[in-house]
């Protein structure tokens, strides 16, 4: 642990400073509208809280928590208040809420709040209990710091959310999460205004709820990780305490092998279904011709709507490959007799089925884009994955809709793609009504590459700026205040209990087979995961069973020192000032010496193999930055050959290893582009991976 | 740049080496007796593992995590063996296991066994399967590495414990603990080779608990946290699946205010009781005149007994003040009429009202050395916390008996303290069968100042070194090696999910307010909490809302760097080399000029003022250290005054600070005392605490 500061002391120049100046402040997501009245209340151990009004009881329990943390984040003992009770009303309270009505736990419901913050008093009014919740959080990022101590900055906020359906989706099939996961998820979502949670809860790799109809689920398709009832009701409490809905996923037709592992009579294909252990798109499907089927799944759904409260339920009803049922003699039969052109009618005739199901448990149904097929009756909701063509269409064509397409967090990508990613952005002409009926969006963890150690570092800090693209006014929109302002979340966040920072240490410790981890985190620091679909080549390497405690495992998406590289490098090239030349030769040295200990570092610790060559990689390419660099440093300027020599050393370094590439190429090639007088040579490369951040694919695959 | 490359080579000496000489190992417990044959068995990926014979199921699942954690520990991918199966024996796989029947979980189960490795095979072969699953701890241990990448060593183990009660009280009462804090703490106990999971699960703070007879108690008497009968369950299956036993502790008649807030009418003195908010021993007490209590009781326990499977019940029975008793007419009366002259003797007539309760259940009664009292019948167990006296006492008076003296994990003690805490040291003598009677021992983790957050940092790693006190020979006490293996069971203990080491980091960021925590972690890594009692002084500094975030909270008990500071010093005075003078130059100097960097902090963090006296001391101490440096480096000799001046700082530099004290002061005055020719010199001081580390103080409370 010492060791870590070292290299923060090393990498000095690329710390975040959280600065608390008087014109800015670190709120994520941005309010709609912030006025200073340059006023400021002190902060002493004589905080406490009072409410007024009519609130849910959720309040309570939150403002307890929130003097619970406030007392974490001073140190006072602000014992005096150990839980907020309806008796604490005193209208002269430091912090009072006044709260209209009990918020209800669905779409459109008012979230709105405003704070006004004297040097007497922060008074949050809000109409009802929901709202009051997003301005505890607000004020939890506040707290400034001075000589004097602890305070908030004297301001009013008026603050809604742009968008009301603001989700996560996690995926707790391909990768089971336990419960302390989902929870602090919740506390993560809570902290920047979510306020949906989409549980995926079945796909080919295992069933993950406890049914009592149907108890073969749980004991024959889960190998015995799923979450009980109780769990459920628990994690739904949790959830309804921070103004959050869960809403489920019971994906079918498609991705049901761990459904047919139990009941295999429901299969198109008969036969013996093991659950699956890869991931990707598989066959298996269930036999729409069987009449048997929908009384199965009504009593299923049925069982799983009365668990689950939400308005909404959602049936998947993506990647259906369709082969199963046109092999199968007596399902095209069927759909020869109906008239069904493609295996997609009869998904359709499989969805309307399944929808009066849904419908008499008092829920909307929910699907992926390829429930929508024409027939698909107006009243269900469209999940859009695969592009925003679809998503507009669906729009157009009278349905709701929320968009995923764009905020597939498990990809890797960078934090400003999704930013920027606006579920309506300004050249798309929609009507008012068109507009009223897109409903949000949701960030989806799918858990193909991930486990309950390493999930957090997928999902955080990259989702607070989702939050706030779904949160604040399309106006706010600015990449690099974004990016000022998620270094604060991301301590923020970490200081709530998330393991997106903390996760990492005792993965370097582990691959490191030391407490020295300083050789290995100079490599991690400036490589990221394979993007997109790259990781799992062809969907063939990686099982359930799979190690994910590796390189791409330790790697975050989205590294600070690359950017802030990047940014120095360009600095520099503008300014050449002996600071900047003196901070990028230091850092390209220690890239090119930590070549030699990553190779003594492989003997202790076999595992490191893999990233042998990325750390020689990175060496090399380094070293040809600082040739570069003494070029420019003595006026020089290298020949075309040179420039050809090495820009090709540094294509060859996109090689991917350990399923990771180098993210430090770019601003060295510009190093050697300006060696050589900014000339653009011509490049030999064996490169095969070519390195594409912001240009997504189409995913192939959820 | 002076800074960082004093840092690296003040981290160099501080920092643990991880060897893995071929003339040692790594193990803790250390095994009673191994062979080895110069052999080498070479892990590969092809990797399987083979059972034979009768094992419980558990084996299989736990050679399933086996697979799990060594692909994980070497990359290999493992997947080919999901999970491993009863139909996997064939007797030449890499690993097999040959085990004859199934374990029982209970006292004096057969947990012996023999690996033997070679450069085809590791066979473990045990009695039961519970040996088995040591074995498999002890191969994890073993894994080794060097330019040929991962092997097991060639050796022959001969291994079984030499008590059978090896535990660890877990106090989920005080501050509770979620499922998640009790599963991380079971691996660990497994890891090395632990076997009983005692856990105090009601107190004067809360029942924690679901009972379905008495609703009311974990309704009104918990604040909402306990675990219900169903997560109860749950633990003990996770427990069981690795060889643990789950004792549950209810204590009775005192500490009961969390009883009487549900039940006021079974209180010896008649009001109304609420949950007590501070920690401490405290007069609510049952009555035990009143005859409601026993039915009472009887339904509780009986329902409790059902609930937790193990043959031993502990009633607690500690820490009566009997002041409610004695100030209270009726039962004065009572005990009048009985004869009984002190109200231990009441306490005794209510432990034998008690005892057929438990005996009915198929139980063993337990409870603490307060329940051995004259006329006690023999066939209960002794826990021991309040001295070796009453330990002996209580075994030659022939009961059954576990030690927790000594064991008292909760009061910031250094590892080597509990170590050398030997339940049968050889100065005893005891007959063979009185021998007999000493089960064994249990650490105890009180909660008063720990949070799930920081509990793991209080019972690891120094517990690993009391597993090995209760597993391994008496003869195995060397207190240097014992250190040597714990660096590496620590770090063992991390990379199993453990939060020892990583929970420091995120605690020092929120502390800090920043990323950047290099000035903080230099004082933190020099302090330790108060020891014994003196944290909470008079029980009137902490409640359970009070903030557990703090300096004493991140700093651990036992620090490396003080400890190898100190032998650092020693070595210093013996050979006087430059080098040496050199790494205590730089350390010293580091701690010296870090106090202006933490004045600077402490703006930005305020609730770092409570560490500015302790940082101006460090600052202090470690000027006088450089002082005294100076001198020896010139072959000088400081005068009488000098020396008791400095003498004085360092005297004064005891002081207390955020409820901690510094640890490198001994060593800076054995400089100090040097640089005068090692004359004792007259010492004024203005220090109020004393710093005694191995002396514990009788202690006075849980």
């Amino acid at each position: 642990m010492r060791l870590i500061i070292l290299t923060i002391i090393i990498t000095t120049f690329i710390l975040p400073v959280i600065a608390q100046v008087n014109n800015s402040y670190n709120l994520m997501p941005a309010p709609s509208s912030i006025v200073r009245n340059g006023e400021r209340f002190n902060i002493t151990d004589n905080f406490r809280v009072s409410i007024t009004g009519t609130p849910d009881q959720r309040l309570y329990a939150e403002a307890s928590r929130f003097v619970r943390r406030l007392g974490e984040k001073t140190g006072f003992f602000l014992d005096k208040q150990g839980y907020v009770k309806p008796s604490d009303s005193s209208a002269k309270s430091p912090l009072l809420l006044r709260v209209k009505r009990p918020g209800k736990l669905m779409l459109h419901e008012n979230e709105s709040y405003i704070l006004e913050i004297n040097s007497r008093q922060a008074i949050v009014t809000a109409e009802t209990d929901l709202g009051a919740i997003h301005a505890l959080e607000t004020l939890m990022q506040l707290i400034s710091t001075d000589d004097k101590g602890y305070y908030f900055p004297g301001l009013l906020i008026i603050d809604s959310p742009r968008f009301s359906w603001r989700g996560i989706l996690l995926d707790v099939a391909l990768h089971f999460m336990p419960i302390d996961v989902i929870k602090r998820t919740l506390d993560g979502m809570a902290a920047v205004k979510m306020n949906v949670l989409h549980l995926h809860l079945c796909n080919d790799q295992g069933f993950r709820v406890e049914s009592k109809v149907f108890p073969q689920l749980q004991q024959q398709s889960s190998d015995g990780v799923y979450f009980t009832q109780e769990n459920i009701k628990e994690l739904i409490r949790y959830a309804g305490q921070r103004g959050i809905r869960i809403v489920p996923e019971f994906v079918v037709p498609a991705h049901t092998t761990a459904i047919l592992c139990s009941f295999p009579e429901f299969a198109s294909v008969k036969k013996t279904y093991t659950l699956q252990r890869y991931f990707g798109v598989f066959d298996p499907v269930l036999d729409p011709t069987n009449e048997k089927v929908y009384p199965f799944l009504d009593k299923l759904f049925t069982e799983m709507a009365g668990l689950f409260p939400d308005n909404y339920f959602h049936i998947g009803g993506d990647e259906n490959t369709g082969k199963d049922w046109e092999s199968t003699p007596h399902i095209k039969a069927f759909m020869k007799e109906k008239g069904m052109k493609t295996f997609m009618e009869l998904q359709t005739y499989f969805n309307k089925r399944i929808l009066p199901i849904v419908k008499k448990n008092g829920k909307t149904m929910m699907g992926w884009d390829e429930i929508l097929q024409p027939g698909v009756p107006k009243d269900i909701v469209i999940q859009s994955w695969r592009g925003k063509e679809a998503f507009y269409e669906s729009i157009k064509k009278g349905y709701q809709a929320i968009l995923s397409n764009g905020y597939y967090i498990d990809l890797i990508q960078p934090t400003d793609f999704h930013y920027l990613n606006d579920p309506l952005p300004k050249n798309i002409h929609l009507s008012q009504e068109e507009e009223k009926r897109v409903l949000g969006g949701e960030a989806t963890m799918w858990s193909e590459h991930v486990t309950p150690e390493t999930v957090d570092s997928r999902i955080w800090p990259r989702t607070a700026a989702i939050a706030e693209r779904l949160w604040s006014p399309q106006e706010v929109n600015d990449v690099n205040d974004m990016y000022r302002r998620l270094d604060f979340v991301s301590l923020y966040l970490d200081g709530l209990g998330l393991k997106h920072i903390s996760y990492k240490l005792p993965l370097l410790r582990k691959l490191s087979n030391s407490y020295d981890i300083k050789t290995l985190q100079t490599l991690v620091d400036v490589i990221e995961p394979l993007k997109i679909y790259e990781r799992n080549q062809g969907d063939t390497m990686y099982t359930v069973f799979s190690p994910y405690t590796k390189l791409a495992d330790v790697a975050t998406p989205d590294q600070d020192l690359p950017r802030r590289f990047s940014v120095l490098i360009d600095s520099f090239l503008k300014n050449r000032s002996a600071e900047l030349e003196k901070r990028v030769r230091e850092q390209m040295t220690l890239w090119k010496e930590n070549h030699t200990a990553f190779l003594q570092l492989i003997r202790n610790s076999p595992v490191l193999e893999e990233g042998k060559l990325l750390s020689e990689h990175l060496s090399k390419v380094a070293t040809a930055g600082l040739e570069a660099l003494a070029f420019i440093r003595q006026h020089d300027t290298a020949d075309y050959e040179w420039v050809s020599q090495h820009m090709a050393i540094t294509e060859r370094a996109k090689e991917q290893g350990g399923r990771c590439e180098l993210q430090v190429i770019k601003p060295i090639q510009k190093l050697i582009k300006a060696a050589g007088g900014n000339e653009d040579p011509h490049v030999e490369t064996q490169a095969t991976q070519v390195f594409v951040l912001h240009s997504a694919k189409t995913a192939t695959q959820q």
